[in-house]
Order: structure tokens, then sequence, then C-alpha cells
């Protein structure tokens, strides 16, 4: 039997005092939707099976390499990390797995397993972890200061393949799926690096790890245009991402994280072009306004949300669906907090995204009609679907307001007298 | 017998008073380079080898879409276009070859060929035009206000399709020995144009014309980030452009546009990339500071223009040399001045490329000395080899300083009195 | 008595149909606003209020520097483009002013003052014109090639204060009280222009220009980054915006074009530094995604038009209230729709903005509660306020559905029968 | 007397070996200098007389938020830095001053005085910390999580300011005339934080730190668009800087980091602006491609580097000479290597920008002549001066190759033997 953290009471209780206002909106927005055709119990039901994995280490509170500012109550190891998770998942019903970074969350398989059943949790995708050094750490005595799977020195690629071969085979015995493999791989200055080596010694490496991936699995490559190498970057955007993905075959894939791309790139078109290619294979959602500034899903420009979720939606399922997993860092806000509503707005921008009218889309994009093809897009946009969210919510068990349940709860306050109070200085992240 | 534009007994003289100041430059760079190792005579040997073709609209004025001031003497067709082009030749010795753009240039292909050659030119690739609709000409009859080759209308694929053939006919007629195509579909709205769909019905027509391409000749795809279409553009960055050619065969490559990336991209690293992939088909040379601003090549960021060549040198003749193109507007010089310095500042890139000490830069590179290996590129870029330059053209017959000896011609003048003058109002490219 | 350009009596028929549904969704809306404290009268209230000027030149199809496609019954001069004008208003019943551009508008000002009242227009500020050359009009002789106001000749600088102050005259004929300036001063290339020197010569030009303002007239300068000059623009920001509106004294201030920023420019934080200086003057709407763009307002990132108007609404109407304007490029639509419609998104981010509940959103911010305050704006973004936009606009005696009233009326079929078509070729706007 | 790190034994045998050589280069560069009427002796002293302040902290290797990798030798407290900066300026002799960061190199001010003075050094702008939180320091028991000098909280500005005063204190006692304040207060989500009275928090608190200012002293404000905050930031750009300065008095001014715009802007255009306004106070070199990366300056545009030079020397020594400081941060280089040649890639700057010919350069200008205008600039930004920047340091007493004799002194290991090695795991600064 499960050991939830919040008590289902105070749910229930959080939600009667809601009920009867959501049932308005819900029934006048069925009403409206009913009139364009849309039955809003199909969309309802669509939602609540969309779901979005949770990093492990997005409920620390997360710094920039000028200062980290911790919160109350910050957990200490991988069992509160996934409390915290526990937490999200109950509240908002949009996250039942999380997401493990390795060796961060290194521990005996036998009894996370334990404690995510207990807690009602699975495992996503795995994370390795090559762009730290990991002092103390025995499988890691060699420094990635000038790259992991890259490295000039064929033995510290050598030790970059083994650790992420090991991430597999914890996530063997987690029930994962997925390897997701980000680098931190790069240049400072120009000439320090030979472009053409590095990315053969990358794909060299990759190839090990791939070969020792088990039957089922999946192998993302993500990209990123820079940071923390700030000259030129080893996997620098979606192009070398897809020559890596072809290079290893079948199992590889292409994950897009939407902070990690050169200034007004449209992202949504990168989506398309990855699924026409066969190789879109998952996403990091946060939001951005200047670099990979990991914000809160939607925060910033929910519109390109939308736009991304409107190419999912018209890819359909064909072959293997898309990854889905936020990546945010959190510095000024409560973790669980952020990605409750993190959770919640990406799937605000799907069910908006399912509510365009594609037959009449299609029609405007046939004639040539950019004025109402465009109002058609922005129309499903508009509607206010947060009556679909909750009710999804509610249903699944979770609360209506799940923020306001969760401070309700007390959770935070409770962690905060158990968990030591860390106080900030240098820079950095969880 | 050939009938060039400028006084030979001119250039005589502009380099007889010029001829013991060069030798002395060039003389103490030789003794410079000499205790680094290098001949200057093979280095100089080498940048004669090299040239770069210019685009036969390159020599009228350019314009924004907010006005265009054109300057006096412009060239009223191909044939003077012609006349400009071989005095951009006759001076700087760096450009023997011209790029047409049709449907613009077209004229009897026996007529162009015989003034080429009169003029000591010959034709590098062709460039179809169907960014624009061509009132009057009857092989036009359709608009390419919505697309060309990705347009929703068969029947304006179809048109456009004709037109690419037409111009690999033509070319074939020339010499030429490539097509470069580059298009302005895209949308200006979300919705507006289907991503997915518009990259198929391109690829469809793209395969349509590669199959008319003659035996020896290659077939360019030129990707554009933005601009004329302002939301998507169908063929976007190197990514697209590489599943382009991926999708079309081994007669298909990439063609880099120095200015149609999102901001900050580290261009050399697509150099680099493309070249691995096998798809790195030619160049479009230029500089910008914000978007496709189309500037004479190293007038912005000459560093930038050298860690280009940095890569080219390094990827050596390996298969198929790219095709070197110079692509530029000019809205405020006059463009045959601009024309023969931006061939000369892309030879300047090369030479100083030519000068890394690659085997020292290797070692760094292999020692993680990111100081010193930064330290070799620039050591090579500090380099002035004006003098290298200069000796080169002088041996081939062209000018020291080819701008003065230009200005001394006084051909504008001439040209200006032959040619009617033109007062601009609206906006817009030659 | 006036003769509107659409039949009344269709728009009352189209009202008619939709009156039912439209009252449901209010209704809804409305109880859904009371139950937070909002009374859905007064924001329809100020909603009908609010105004937005229209440029005379959108009317027109616009383009870019490779191509203008014009669209069918393009209006030939100032009086048609009126015409146009007056069905944007006619049916959307929010632009009841146009801003001319002078020379393109130039007619003698009691015809265009009788036309405007008859078709119930009004005239908002003026616009100069030195950004092009005038071929033919006497008072133009000279070139803007290298600049107008901040010219190295100072003929060329009094020709423009000239055809300023001539703008300002026919301003006040016409009842206009404002003159925006926006100049294309720059250069192409460094070291073509001494950039401290070109400031001071565009002050001076502006100071004989500001010492020529009637009483109650403002002077609003306009900044962009680039475009057409694209190494270094004389405005090029809000900075040198504010030291000219300061040098100039209290009727000049600054406007803001949504679109002549940098990259990942936060805007609405620009329009609160101006409005702390005392020098917010007006604004020109549009959408971009790269650049200048000069897209339907809302139509790429309406979070950011609205985080806009949380600035405008939260600074309320202390001091003068700053003009607002339309400033876009229509390429692919009908200018008339376009301009319809961008008008709906302006009024749609200044109705979101009203609903923002400011008590809440400064307690939060005197808490520092990132997560409450950032989803209190969400809150207000996230309200589907278009039943809003349609009741303010049917109770000023406009459409419902402005677009579906426009083509039911067949307004375009009947000028283009009027009006000769044009075909496009080269590049260029209206 | 002085006890300075490096043997100037070492110094002098290192030199003897390249006096021949260095003497061949510059007396070749002399005599290409004389043909164009250059004395190369005036532009040696002129070089030689400018110097450039190193940042304590820029001595420490730097990191990102995803790690830091430490080299060997480590300083570990200001005495050691001071060391370190002692070695830069023996051997480049260009960088005499030294940046304190308080409360990073807070110590007696006798101490720090009298070390500095034993190893030749002074002391240049002050720099306060209100970015981080401070544990265990009394002076500092509330956190800047949400803020410094714009907190909402007058208790948590009172701190901040109280620092500030704090390091114009000590910097009295230093010899220091000025203090450089950047905060990283601002918002992550759109509401956190309410725009306009941040900003009047901000001048407030500024206001109460320059009444502090002793007479000779001056305050400057650093702008930075983004990082710590990535939705909006209290000082984001010049204009912002600029209101702060005005609103302050004459003592206080801008400082220009040239890594702290949007993509795109043009820096030297800012510095022009600033020079108008009377208000330009200093600068931050370094150099980047994507944010604040705060690379070596000048390794990755040093055509930019340049182009700042050229308005700095044209701009002459009109009113108070603006600050020169390095702020970088060292993830991959031996950090006093960086350094080292950072100086030297200023100074070479600085040289060719004198090598401008002004007379020539205002000529063009007048005549609109952007060609030569242009290639004057190139002209002298083409000069390869290393042999001035060579003759300076040796004549003052330095080292003709820094780096290399820097690597011949054993200096890293020797001190690597005496400060315990650090292995760095999470992200940060020094």
């Amino acid at each position: 039997m499960t050991s939830l953290p919040i008590d289902p009471d105070l749910i229930a209780a959080h939600n009667a005092a809601r009920t009867r206002t959501l049932a308005e909106d819900y029934d006048a927005l069925g009403h409206r939707l009913a009139r364009r055709g849309v039955d809003i119990a199909t969309v309802t039901a669509q939602v609540a099976a969309f779901t979005v994995a949770v990093p492990s280490w997005g409920v620390g509170t997360g710094g920039t390499r000028f200062a980290r500012f911790p919160g109350l109550g910050e957990p200490r190891g991988i069992a509160e990390k996934l409390d915290d998770c526990a937490v999200i998942q109950q509240l908002g019903r949009a996250t039942p797995t999380v997401s493990l970074h390795i060796p961060w969350d290194a521990a005996p398989p036998g009894e996370l397993r334990a404690q995510a059943e207990a807690l009602g949790l699975g495992f996503d995708a795995m994370n390795s972890n090559t762009f730290q050094d990991h002092p103390g750490d025995l499988d890691h005595p060699l420094s990635y200061k000038f790259g992991s799977l890259s490295h000039v020195d064929p033995a510290v690629r050598a030790q970059a393949v083994a650790h992420n071969v090991a991430c597999i085979r914890l996530g063997e015995a987690l029930g994962s799926k997925a390897l997701t493999v980000w680098i931190g791989d790069g240049a400072n200055f120009p000439g320090q690096s030979h472009m053409g080596r590095a990315f053969e010694r990358y794909l060299a490496s990759m190839q090990e790890i791939y070969a020792a991936l088990p039957e089922g699995w999946r192998l993302f490559s993500e990209h990123k245009m820079y940071e923390p190498a700030f000259y030129a970057t080893v996997v620098q955007d979606w192009g070398t991402s897809l020559l890596t993905a072809q290079a290893l075959g079948p199992k590889a894939a292409c994950l897009v994280d939407l902070g990690h791309h050169a200034p007004n790139v449209n992202i949504e078109m990168i989506v398309s072009r990855l699924a026409h290619a066969g190789k879109l294979g998952g996403f990091h959602f946060n939001d951005s306004k200047y670099g990979d500034d990991d914000l809160d899903a939607g925060s910033i420009d929910p519109f390109r949300l939308f736009l991304v979720f409107n190419e999912l939606v018209d890819l359909g399922e064909s072959g293997d669906a898309p990854t889905y997993m936020i990546d945010q860092s959190h510095n000024v806000t409560d973790p669980i907090e952020s990605l409750i509503r993190s959770a919640d707005e990406i799937r605000r921008a799907y069910a908006q995204a399912l509510l365009v009218d594609r037959a009449a889309l299609g029609g405007y994009q046939e004639d040539n009609d950019a004025l109402m093809a465009s109002e058609t897009l922005k129309a499903a946009f508009r509607t206010d679907v947060g009556s679909i969210l909750a009710r999804a919510r509610m249903d699944a068990g979770g609360a209506i307001d799940p923020i306001a349940a969760y401070r309700e709860s007390g959770y935070r306050a409770k962690v905060a007298a158990e968990r030591p109070a860390v106080r900030g200085g240098g820079g950095g992240i969880v």
C-alpha cells in the first residue's frame, strides 16, 4: 500500500470547496466547444492521458554561476527528492515518472524502486553526468575539464563511456527505457579543439554506448548551442544531433530542449524536420528569454509552447511517441510549485493544440488564406482550458488548484523542520 | 583576341610606381615567414591559384525594402554587367568567373559565351529565381507570392521546376557545372503553411530538378533563416539543407551563405559538420552584423572569415572542393570597388589560414593547451599578408592597388556617360 | 452626412445572426469576472474608449527587398487609402484616425479633411520621409543616399529639415497634433560615418524642426537598431532616442516600435524606463520573430504584447498619454483584414491588462512570491476576452466578426474592379 | 625595496635570446610606418603609457553554473592573488593596478597596501558584492536572494548600501578612487517585480552611496542585459545606466562591460553616445560569442575590440579618461596567462587605433567615400603591431614574450607545491 505525502482528506476538502465553480466553468466551456463540434469529455480524457516526467534535480533550488540561494527544506538526497516528486504527482496528476541524474541520484536500485512504487512513481529516461568532476567517486578518477565523450585522451573517453553504460544498467534495474546524453564538451577559444576530430571521437564513444543498449531502449542525443563551452560546442544544434542519430542507428533519436537554441530560432520547425527524418526522440520543456534560462514552461512565451504542441498533435501517434520531460532551474520559487504549474502549462498547451480545427486549418493552407489560418491557431490558443485541466486532475485524485492545496498542506514547513537549512554562497546547480 | 576594359598601359604605369615598395614589404614578410619555416613563394602560388566567382547582379547597386539609391553608370543588362565583371578580374585577378541569375541575365548562350571569352571570363554556378514574379515572362504566368518549389498548387511547382531545368540547360550551353537553388518559400504567420508537407513538396520538386542534372553537374541547396518569409522558411538552416542533399543523392550538396544564420551561430562549425557529412558544396561570401546584411566580405568580422578558411584549409582537398562565390548587396559603394576588395579580403583570409602552423596547433590541441592553440591561430591572423596578395595580383597582370588603379582608370565616369542615369525611389534589389 | 463604404444593412444582418451567441459568451464571462470582483460593463467601456491609429501606407501590400506581390484592388493614392481606412474603422470601431506619410500622401489639406470627415475619420501623427529619394519632387532635389538630418552636407540637412517643417504645416491644416521622425541615417561600414558628429548633426537638425512645432504639438523620435543601415544607425536604441528627447525639450518624446530592437530585448522594461524619464511618447505596434518583420500585432508573441499593455495600464493616465499606432507590412494578407484584426489584438491585450488583479499582484511583489505574481499576470492573459471586444464593437456600430463581415461585403472585389491590377516584380514598399 | 615573484635574471636571459629578432621586426615596421608619416617611437611611448587594471578574482579559475574545474596552485586569498597579479605586471608591464572585490578580498588595509607596494602594484576601482549571500559575515545577515539595492525590504537595501559605503571606506584607505556597482537585481518571471518601483528603489539606494563618495571619487554604474536575472534586470542596458548616472550627479558615470549587451548590438556606438552625454566612465574588457561569456579580450572578435579603441582614441583626452579593467572568467586556461595576453590584446587594439589615419578618414567621411573610409580603418587594424607591444614591454622591464617567459619561470609549479590542490565539483565562480 502507498503512503502518499499529502493527506487525501486535505485534497478532498480543498476540492469540495471548489467543485461547484469548476463545474460551472467546465459546463460553460463544454457548451462553447460543442458549438464548434468539439466534445469536451473527449478532450478531457486526452489531457488526462498526457503525462510529462519531472527531473529529480528539479526539486532542489537551482542557481547561476554567480550564486545559489537555497530555499527551506532542500532535499538532501534521492530519497527526499522522490518524496518531493510524489507531492507534485499527488496534487497535479500529470507527472507519474521521475528522470534520474547519475551519479547525483545513485542508490541501490532495489531501494529506489521500492520507494518509487510506494509513492506511485515510475522512472523515465536516465541522465548521465560527464560535465562535472565527481571528486571521491572511484569510477571517475579522471577529470572532464577538457571534455568527456570527445576528449582527446582515450582513457577519459573510456571513463565517460563506462559511466553511461552504468547508467543504462541502473536504468534497466529501475524499469527505465531510455538514456539521454548531454555533454558539455566543446571549446572556449578558436583553435582549442579540432572541430572535425572532436565530433568523430564523440560519435565513436556514442557508438560504444549504443552497443550497450538493451532491447527496447532508446538513446537520445541532446544538442545545445553554448554553455558551458563558450566558443564551440560539439553537439551544438539539431543538425549535428541528427548526424549523430543517423550514425548510430534506429534506437537513437534527438532530444529537443526548448532553451538550447540560437536567438530567434523557430523551434516548432525543428520539431517538424526531426519528425520528417524519423528522429524526434523527446523534449526537455522549459522557457527562456535570453539563453538557456531554464525558466518555468510557458512563463515567458506561452504561444511558442502551444506552437510546439500544435506540431506534436498534428504529427499524431505515428511511430514512437517522443518522451516528454521538464528540465528547469528553480532559482526564486519553491521548486515543487514551479514543477506543478509547469506540468499544468504543458498540459494547457497540449489541450489548446487539441482544439485546433485541423480541417479548417488545412483548407486555409490550401487556399493560401494566411490570415484565417493564423486566426484558426489563435482561436484554439485563446481558449481558456483551465477547467479541463482542473477536471482531469480532480478526476484522477489530484487537487483542483494544486498550488493552493500545496500551500494549505504545509508540506514545505514540515520538511523544513526535518531537513537542515543550507545558506548559499557561491554559484552552481544542485 | 581579348579586348579588356582597362588599358594595360595604365596598369603597367600604376604598378611601376609601386613595385619597389611592394618588393620591400614582400621581402620583409618573406624574411619573417622564413623564420617560421614558411616559404613565401609557395604561399603566393597557392593564393594565386585561389579564385572566387562574382555574381552578375552584384555589379548593380543594391537596396533595401525602403529604398534603392542607384549609382552612376548602372549596367543595363547582362552585356554591361559582364563588362563590369571584366574590370574586376582584370585589376584583381581573383575572379575569373561570373555567376548568372536567370531570368535577369537571360540571353542567347552563344552571345554570352562569346562576350565572356573575349573578356577572359568563364561561368560559375547558375542561379534560378523563383522568389519574384516575372511579369511579361511567358514561362512564368503563375505567381510565386505563396511559394514556388513548395507551393500548394502543383502547377506553380511545375513552373518553378521547369524554370530550374531551363537554368541547367542554359548553364550547359555556357560551360557551367552547377545550379544553386535558393527559394524564398515559407510563411509569415503560424498556421499559414503546413511545415511538414511544405518540406515534402519541396523535396519532390528538387528531385525533379536533380533528375535533369547532366553528368558532372552539382546541385546546391542554400538555406536561409528568414527573409523574405518572416515566421518560417522552408529551408531555414543547415540541418534542413542537409536532409535535402541527403534525399537527393551524390550530386547534391549544401551551400553556406555567411549571412543566412541565426544570431551568434558558429558558422565555421557548420562548415566542419557539412564536410563530415560529405555535403559541403559551396559558399556565398559576404559579411553582416544583424541579419542578411550582404555587406562586403571581411568588413565587419574579419576574424570570422579567417576561421571559416581555417576550416577549409584544414579540410584540404579531400573530395570535391567547394564552390566559392561572393554574394553581396552594394548599397553605398561603387559595386566594382566593393567586389574587388571583397575578393581581396577572401584571399587574405585564405592566405592567413595557409600560415597557420598546423603541426603546432595539433600539438596544443592534444595537450589541451587552449591558450597556445588560440594564440597559434591569432598569430596567423595577425600576419599582414597584403604584400602576398599584391604580388600574386601583379604577377598575374593585375594592379598592385586595384582600387586606386580603378579610380585612375576613369572607368566609372566613362560608363556613366554611356549608360543613362537612374534616380532611385522605392526599395528593392537590382 | 457621411457615406461609409460598407452598407449598414449588411452589418446589421451580420450582427443579427450572431447576437445570441455573443450574449451567451458575454454573460458567461461576465459571471466569471464578477466572481473576481470585476464588472464586465466597466471593462467593456474602457475597451470601447481605447483606439489606435492606422497608417495610410498599411492599406497597400508591402514587400521585401526581394519582391513585392501586390494584391487586387491596391489603392492608387491617398483618397483610395482613406476609403480603405474607413472600412477598417466602420467594421472594427477601434481605429478612428489615420496617420499620413508625406510626400506619399501629399494632397490639398482641404480635400483630405473633407474626405476624412465624410468617412468619419481624423488624422493622427504626421510622418515625414527622408529615407527615400523623391524623383521629380521639386522640394527634394538632393539625394538622401548618405543620410538626411545627419548628412555631412548642410544643404541636404536643410532640405530634410524643410520637409519635416512642411509636414508639420500640413498636419496643422489637418488637425494633427504630432510629428513622428524616423530616419534611415547611418553607415554600412565601420568608418563610413563619424558616430559622434553624425549624432550632433542630427540633434541640430531636430532642434530646427522642434522650433517649428505649433503650440500643443509633440515631436516623437523613433529609434531602430538596423535596416536600412547595416553597421550603425544614428538613432539605434532607446538610449539615443532618450538623449534626443532630453536635448529637445518638453514637447519631445520617444516612440517605441515593437520591432526595432535587438534580439531578446525586454521591451516592456523600456516602456517602464521611458515613462520614468517622462519621455514615453508613443507606439508603433506590430510583431516580429527575427528583425523588423512588421507582422500583424500579436500574431507571433501575444504574451509580449500583453506585457507591454500591462505596463501601460499600470502607468495609468499620469501625464500625456502615449500615442498608439499600427505600423505593419502586409505582404501575404489582405491589408484591410490584417489591420482589422491587429487593432482587435491590441484591444485584446489592453482588455487582458485591465483584468490584472493589481492589488494581489502588488502583494505578491512585496512578498517576493514570484510564482503567484507570475500566475496573476497569466490568469489575466488566459482570459478569453473576445466577447468583450465584440460587444464593444457591436455597440459602436461595428461588426461582431469584422473579418467575416468584410468578406461578406465584397468590398475587395468591388475595388479590384475599379482599381487597375498591378503585377509585382522587384522588391520594395508601397 | 620590492620582492618581485619572477627572477629578473630569467627575464633578462629570455629577452637576450629574442632582442635581435625583435629589433629586426621593429625596424621593419618602423620603416613601413615612416612611409605613412608615423613615428614608431611616438606610438611605442603612447602604448607604454596605456595600462589596464586586472581583477583580483581573475587569477582564480572561473566556472559555469554546471561546474568549476580548478587549476593547480589556485590562490587561497587576497595575498596570494596579489602575488599572481604581480607576475602579470612584472612580465607584461601593462597592468600596474588591481581591482578588489569585497568581501572576497576584505583584509586590513595596511597589510594590503604594504604587500601591494612591495609588489609594485596599486589599487584600481573597488567592487562591491551584493549578488551573493555571505554566510557567516556579520555585516550581511539578510539574504540578497530577491535583490539588494532595489529590494522591496528597506532593511536589505540598507544592508546593501552600508556594504557599498564600507567598500568606499576601504578603498579610501587603499588609494582607490572609484567604486563600481554591479547588481544582479531583477526578476525571473513577468510580474515578479514592479519594474518602475524597483528602479526607483535602486536610484534611492544609489543616491545614499553617492552621498558617501569622498572628494575626487567616481561612482560607476554597470549595466547587464541578463544573468543572474532571466526575465528582467533592473539595470539592463546603457539607457538605464545613463538615467542612473544623470540622476546621481557629476561624480557618477557609466561602465561598459563588452559582454553585457543584447546580440548584434553595436558597442562602439554606445561608447560614442555615452561620451556625448559626458557619462563614459569605464570599461570591463572581455570577449564573447553568445552571452556574458567572459572570454579573453580579443579572442573572438578582435576587430570589434579595435573599433571600441578607435572611438576612444578619436575621443581623445577630453574630460575624465575612462577607467580600463579586464573582467574575465578563465575556465580552461591558466588565469595568469590569460590575463597577460588579454592585456596585450587590449594594448594591441589601442596601438592599431593610434595608427588610424584620422585626417584621411575624416576626408573620406566628408566625401561619403564609404569604401575608402572602411579601408582606412582596416589598414590600421591589419598592421601587425606585435613588435611595438614587445618593445614597450621590454623597455619597461618586462618580457618580450611574456607567456613563454612565464612558462620558463616555473611559477605555476612552484605555487602548486605551496597551495593545496582543489578538486572541483559543482558550478560557480571564485
